[in-house]
């Protein structure tokens, strides 16, 4: 489960009792409920990040970042194929699920009840819709399968996301000679914290397979003034 | 489970240690633990929020927002008939709880066993009461019935809770043509978030079911500088 | 679960998709991801805070506070003969637990594979060993018994932590007739926050077994200007 409804929020609670309501049996997971709210790329970024690992395994993610809720926005199921199916708006929030595909994704449009609330479909249409598939129902009774998802475009090299530690994760995926970073030029090229210098921001591939921009026992992002959306600049 | 330790406390942790060690089998779910602390009447309409989707599931409920406790504030274990049963202090916590029961709700008051720690009934009296009920015992093994619960007044038209994207959710429970906010007059009445205009307050009958004071993509109660108990005045 | 990757971290969703695919049946138990980054000595307190009520219970606690991570810091898997297991880095992060432990903890250093993420062994090294752990395997199937641990200085009287509602949490144990507190003393002793007069701070014997300083229906530590690591001195 994923939102940017706030840990804590009642929102969460009820998407839960519709889950077990339903018979879910499956554990709740709570990924992150802490999404920045309006932000569709950040969001689509962390949701990818925190269920890649999932690969390979049956799993449903019920991923609620909606705005746009009781518009005209399409609600979605989708399987890629490799157990991983996923609930959410058609909002953009599924782009980087869809970019790091390796295998066709299917997608059908969740219909809305009568008697939805306006206000949370994450409750009164996604959240039913998670839980049949987490029973076992087909992708295809769910719903209508539905041709172009709204996609976000493809974007100039930008940060990404910004951890807990403060390390910059950039849309980069290979290491340059040199990065500037919100006017900052890092050179330093490590493998490891314990590789680096205390106080020079360093390079390295991080985890996620995104170069990501360091600083040992220290915020990178503070020190270089980067946030989510700064421009970052690859030579070499 | 729901409190205001904060997420991550040791004191989460250590009741979850309890229910384990009592042998539930059931999920243990966090709803909340960063409910303001000392705030009773927030708390409790958070509570109400939170599991009111849980009626008609089994489920117990543990809420601890307990300022008093160790003194004369009785411990309370509570059944709503429909399935929904609360563990907690009788100092107000369950105020939103009761005035939304559609069935008599019965209470017993919970014995404090020696050796309890006299600042964390939360384990030692709380938790255990939870883990029985989970695990079948019935009500009223647990403690003598008891009488009046302590009941918050009724309260003037006010904030009763602001969500995290800043949505004002106020007590009133229909749609007034007009509603005074912190000094502003909101007039503009939209089904969805979709339908409203950027930058203009706007009401509607949230999923709660109380009348609430939205803004597309940003947050009402910054705009409009509402906090919770901001008095509210519904105009025809 | 416990790290300083933040709740909602990516990092931690990663976590918990290793041990579920490693078929981990028991519940996984989010204890506390927002420890304060690179600060060990705090994670350590509450890390032993949140799990010393599991002694008694089979589980296992993966603990992640690893500024170190990729350099020659072993990683380590614990036994502490009384149920509780933990995985985590050999930096000092067991320090209360083996400070507490009241029968020999066994410990093992655990091999690092070829293609663990030179940043993320808490995926790649300690997951895989908590899975193995919480589905039955021997702790020394795990790795050499390893000697003497990264053990923290036992410190001069000072502040341990401070918990959501300001109470002060000190590294002592027994009730003294006065404590100083970051230029302040205090002399009432109560033994419950209802006894308490608000508005002067108050020493305890808290439900962790540490002398506490709290203030009725308010933070201690903000009213005392106390922080984690402030210096206490007991007299009488």
């Amino acid at each position: 489960m994923t939102s940017d409804f706030g840990f804590g929020s009642p929102y969460v609670a009820a998407m839960k009792a519709v889950l077990i309501g339903a018979g879910v049996q499956a554990p709740l997971i709570d990924i992150d409920h802490d999404l920045a709210p309006f932000d569709i790329r950040a969001a689509a970024f962390v949701l990818w990040a925190a269920t890649r690992d999932f690969a390979g395994l049956p799993s449903v993610h019920l991923a609620v970042v909606d705005p746009g809720v009781g518009g005209d926005r399409r609600a979605l199921a989708l399987d890629c194929g490799d157990g991983r199916r996923y609930v959410g708006p058609d909002n953009g929030l599924m782009e980087f699920v869809l970019r790091h595909a390796d295998r066709p994704v299917r997608a059908v449009e969740l219909p809305v009840p009568a008697g939805a609330a306006p206000t949370f479909h994450g409750r009164d249409v996604l959240a039913p819709a998670a839980a049949a598939l987490a029973s076992g129902t087909p992708l295809d009774r769910l719903g209508a399968f539905c041709g172009e998802l709204v996609r976000l475009h493809r974007d100039e090299p930008q940060v990404l996301w910004v951890d807990r530690f403060g390390n910059i994760v950039t849309s980069l995926r290979a290491l340059p000679a040199e990065l500037e970073v919100a006017g900052h030029r890092v050179r330093q090229v490590h493998r490891t914290f314990a590789d680096a210098a205390p106080g020079v921001p360093f390079l390295y591939l991080g985890s996620l397979g995104y170069v990501e921009v360091g600083l040992r026992d220290a915020s990178a992002a503070t020190q270089l003034g980067a946030v989510v959306g700064s421009v970052v600049a690859a030579r070499g």
